[in-house]
């Protein structure tokens, strides 16, 4: 069996998030997901909109996960590519090169990003329209 | 085999959705989801910040949905209760007593909806955020 491990925030669940995990999950038989817990993204500087609770249950009633545990912090990743005996780690490759000192652990894929949509666009696309309400209204 | 039916926008995929789908294919075997389309959206002055395309992908990788279909327009549903050889319809409490016309053709089911959470409120939260940012910065 092939462990897949990935790591996230997955703050407001979109088709971005879904197609990461589809093709991870492709790239063998068991998918893990870290999912950042509040803490850990408050260390970062980092606020969601979405908690951790809601984060995580969102995603395990995704088909392609299989397994997920919370991220606390930075130091984690090799601990769980051990423990979980991973076979190769996943993310998306806004992150290039960031994270190739695991590769003396386990493979690592870094795999491109759904064009024009991030957590981020969305809460940009929700203050412009506000912003359009506040102008019109 | 029991089928299940529900309809809806499912714009900004969230807890209360996934706590809703889980609840309705747990009434039966498989479950249908509609997804309104943008056009039929528009018709009721509705809009939506992710598009069909996204909405309709996001339901296919939720783990408890077998079946998505695009909704059209309000005459559908009865349609698709008589093809889809539907058992139970079901939607949310918000809808209370609006679909009783259907117990002529299938058992129809109010589901209570999570507490707290829904795409508007998230949008609200959005809007406040921003306008805080704004304050502050």
């Amino acid at each position: 069996m092939k462990t897949i491990i990935t790591y996230g925030t997955f703050d407001l669940f979109h088709i971005g998030h879904v197609n990461l995990l589809k093709r991870a999950k492709s790239l063998g038989d068991h998918l893990i997901v870290g999912v950042s817990t509040d803490e850990f993204n408050q260390s970062k500087g980092k606020s969601t909109l979405i908690p951790f609770e809601h984060r995580m249950a969102i995603l395990e009633s995704c088909r392609y996960v299989d397994t997920v545990i919370p991220e606390e912090n930075w130091a984690q990743k090799a601990d769980d590519i051990k423990k979980y005996k991973v076979d190769t780690f996943v993310i998306g490759d806004d992150w290039l090169g960031q994270f190739d000192e695991l590769k003396a652990q386990c493979n690592v894929v870094y795999l491109s990003r759904t064009k024009q949509i991030s957590s981020s666009s969305i809460k940009q696309a929700l203050q412009l329209l506000s912003q359009l309400d506040k102008e019109l209204g």
